[in-house]
């Protein structure tokens, strides 16, 4: 028998049994003749103790060449501390140890096995093995396994039933890049993996299923950067007969379900706000309203002063930072310095300090009067202590560098607390974007989102106008979730491949099966998927969805690990009538 | 608001309650005046009705014009229905329809959409989004969802953490044939997509995981049959700190558990059987035992008694089928030509009638006493009106042969029951098997099988005896899933690698990491992995798997409903490095 217990369980209870414990040798402690052994396994910590003239010798020694990581299999008795360990649930306990059997040794890990390693990032991905095996690691894993146990039991309890969408589907041009997989079968041919289930589960409501759900992997085969993988875990959902508030109802319920089950935190119900407001007032379609510092406008308040910046400037706005008024010069340096990084883009930064006497200073008195910049101060409801910051320039710009400061303030003034959650919808976004590149549309969501009925009359003059029956659940800044309406008639379809380019021909080859299931009675439907490493990294309070992943990848998309990509045989490609060109010499 | 209530869900208590539904119209009938569609959703169907002269008359005139598979909104009253139909759950009412809203028209659908279908395999699957409407094809989703649903309960009650591994993997020689992913960040570089996570959940064991388990899809790029699709899913286990009794104990606790949740089936001890009996005494290393009908062995009691056939045979060998001494010439015949099709390769059939005044009847009387023949019939324990079955040959393929005669006529005489379940562990499968063809030892379960200590010594000498901790669970002559207890220890996995034929640099560049892993402290684990498409469709009742899948390929590795695979654009191939080669002409 390998153990009767595990390294977790043992409480004062349990005095006096006779127990077997397996596990992994944590930490060895020898000191005037005491021997202590923390014994480790995924449910806890368990100290053994031996002492010298009561443990035998041979154990003794036996222990003393117990290095870290060994694995063994110890047998003795519980017996209560002499002095108690409050930190871990076994602190009431030890063990005194009358057999110990070495399972398998250990060589010494590359870093340490702790809380907090001297191991960098590439070593621990390398071995990620041994990462996987830090506690705090481990609670990573075990904290997504809750959030899928307990996306199950809510989609479940509610009729929704999970189906296996296939991984091996068809290539299409629409979206991000595909990962493709040659067919030995169909010479020529390829399978592409999923993007996401999209065509599927509409087709699943097109045959009745009312209520689906999935969590699944999906692969885009995009430039990494921190928080993506070429491989990720979506909870894909979709409904039939339902409007969008029935959507939104739903999933609202479910976000709470999360908080509730997982982290016993209540969410009140979500605020909406239409992308229009989101990007007026937070220069962001995921803002993070944990913090309000909302923006104003202040165009008329500005114009024709003398100040050209201004003058010349499509949008002046600006936030107002409360209580930060006693900014020092090099702060407000530092302030400008950041938003004059080339990925922010903007070209200064003015400032205006509200006095604790009710008097305004700023970085632009020379143009205003002191009535103008209390005039200033009323629009933005400023109060002694705060500081107004102002962005000018192009609109669009303006407003995104604005939402940088904004964010970069709210966390200098510890306003974005990681136990904070403050869910929101965004909802109505345009149906279109304009890609000035390609000199075309292209969908916003996606090319199966529906208009809104009261905007369709727009499509043939200004498509760009028209808004979707689209929403996003943005979680303190982050797009956890994105959704919408779908077009479910073949003649709306078929319009809509024609505003993003398609021809009739690329249009049927592409999705043609889509579009002829719609003609077999497609009822009306929408849905929503959430990005399940993200909500997962967010409730666990980081800001990287690589801890959430026990097998991720790096940014040159290669699994260190495994070593993965390689290169394959020639009788693979041969098989696969697969020649490799213009390879890059290496 | 698209509905009040589903299709499935109206009952008396509900008469009288004004009613919105929604759903498909499964059929119209129009006769004397009345008019009656039923509605249907995922949920059931309701019958709506309207009479001339109480239903207006531009109501009659749209409901006439309804067709098939039209998705329709109706308002109406929940009324008792004069004539209650006892076979659907709605059938004590009917709604008098107030108002009807056409959602989407159909077209006439390319096949009926009833459990009994006029379409073909190659319609249906085409239009696979219109057969999945049909409730035997729904039904056996939701079947898999609850069979899902029930493996997760199962599970997690048991501590076991569901892990996600990547599908984004390396390629290996080992195994079938792998999909592999031409990677762009990578040029000349590949993933393969993983035939099963072996790897991946043996490296959570030695990161301490414990209990592992995950449902997942895995790929091979092989020919296909029937039962066997490009894409399928399993049901991934393992543990540590186990040997093989625990896990024996666990999984028959967990079909235990689905047969009693999913069918309400009561299962109970399962029986254990070597190898090495199977095949003895079934042909098979997966035996049918709803009956009995097991092989008995005649070489001692048929040898020198001048029938050249037995004499020069390896072994000669029957069984005997109860209550088949009624067959008449012509079932014989048929039995004879049964065993001498190319794929079964017998040589020919010899029977024995058991009269029902104890005499015996047999094809070979010319050699065989009464006396020789009724010692038989002992060893048979046959009875009156049983007919014993012979076979004789070389001893590997007679028994392959004579499974299938036994299989044959458990058919035949009603033995084999779908409603009846007889699940068993086959256990000590051999730890090798030799490869005629390529002149080497494959592992017959995989690399990574632990040999059984008593049998270590065999390695060097007489390896093909070597038996492994391995064992499959077998339900109704299927093989339902299967594992091992692995090795966790470098110096074996070595010496396995080298007896299957790999050089040590093979080795390494492969499984480099996993023997890595094995070193810095690994558990002695084992674990299972279960066929979910084949479990449920044994549950189902069904002998294919693809009536299990939503989106199945056809034999060709094709989804003709999207067409799938197809050429992909030299934009593709290009940033891929990829040219095609000698493509064969269409």
């Amino acid at each position: 028998m390998f153990r009767t217990h595990t390294c977790g369980e043992l409480r004062l209870d349990n005095v006096g049994e006779e127990v077997i414990l397996t596990g992994w040798v944590q930490r060895l402690r020898d000191k005037g003749g005491m021997l202590w052994v923390d014994l480790r396994d995924r449910y806890g910590i368990t100290q053994l103790t031996m002492e010298e003239g009561i443990t035998p010798a041979n154990l003794m020694e036996q222990a003393r060449n117990l290095g870290r990581e060994y694995v063994v299999k110890v047998v003795g008795r519980v017996v209560e501390r002499y002095s108690k360990n409050d930190k871990i649930p076994t602190g009431a306990i030890e063990i005194h140890v009358s057999k110990i059997v070495v399972l398998n040794p250990a060589k010494l890990p590359p870093f340490l096995i702790e809380d907090e390693t001297d191991g960098g990032d590439d070593l621990r991905m390398k071995y990620r093995y041994l990462d996987l095996r830090r506690t705090p690691v481990r609670r990573n894993l075990e904290l997504r396994h809750r959030m899928m146990r307990e996306t199950r039991a809510y989609l479940d309890a509610r009729n929704f039933i999970e189906v296996e969408t296939p991984y091996l589907i068809k290539s299409t041009p629409e979206g991000a890049r595909d990962f493709v997989v040659p067919s030995r079968m169909n010479p020529g041919e390829f399978y592409a993996l999923p993007q996401s289930p999209q065509t599927f589960k509409q087709l699943l409501m097109v045959s009745g299923f009312d209520k689906y759900f999935q969590i699944v992997k999906c692969f885009r085969d995009e430039d990494l950067r921190a928080d993506r993988q070429p491989e990720f875990t979506q909870i894909d959902c979709e409904m039939s007969f339902v409007s969008q508030e029935d959507i939104l109802n739903n999933f609202e319920g479910f976000i709470k379900h999360l908080f509730e089950k997982v982290k016993d935190i209540h969410i009140n119900k979500l605020p909406r706000m239409t992308y229009a407001d989101a990007m007026k007032y937070y220069g962001s379609d995921k803002p993070d309203i944990r913090f309000d510092m909302r923006f104003v406008e202040l165009n008329p308040l500005v114009k024709n002063k003398g100040f050209k910046v201004f003058d010349d400037a499509e949008l002046v706005v600006g936030i107002c930072a409360t209580g930060a008024a006693s900014y020092t010069r090099k702060q407000v340096d530092e302030l400008t310095d950041f938003v004059k990084r080339p990925q922010i883009g903007a070209t200064g930064l003015v400032y205006a300090r509200v006095n604790e006497d009710g008097s305004i200073k700023s970085s632009v008195d020379k143009f205003y009067t002191a009535e103008d910049l209390q005039a200033w101060a009323a629009a933005f409801h400023a109060k002694p202590g705060d500081l107004i910051l102002v962005l000018a320039g192009g609109a669009d710009k303006t407003r995104k560098a604005l939402n940088e400061l904004r964010l970069e303030m709210g966390t200098r003034l510890g306003l974005r607390d990681k136990n904070v959650f403050a869910p929101l919808w965004v909802v109505d976004f345009p149906l279109l974007e304009w890609d000035e590149e390609a000199n075309r549309y292209h969908a916003m969501h996606h090319p199966f989102t529906s208009p809104k009925p009261e905007d369709i009359d727009l499509i043939d003059d200004r498509p760009g106008d028209i808004r979707a029956n689209a929403y996003d659940m943005v979680i303190n800044g982050v797009e956890v979730g994105g959704g919408s309406i779908r077009i479910h008639d073949r003649r709306l379809q078929e319009q809509m491949f024609r505003l993003l380019g398609f021809s009739k021909a690329e249009a049927e080859a592409q999705f043609g099966f889509l579009m002829s299931a719609f003609e077999y009675g497609a009822p009306p439907h929408g849905g929503i998927a959430f990005g399940f490493d993200r909500l997962c990294s967010l409730f666990g309070g980081s800001d990287s969805i690589r801890d959430y992943i026990a097998f991720p990848k790096n940014n040159s998309g290669r699994d260190v690990m495994i070593d993965a990509p390689s290169p394959i045989s020639d009788v693979q490609l041969d098989e696969l009538h697969i020649n490799m060109k213009n390879l890059p010499h290496k």
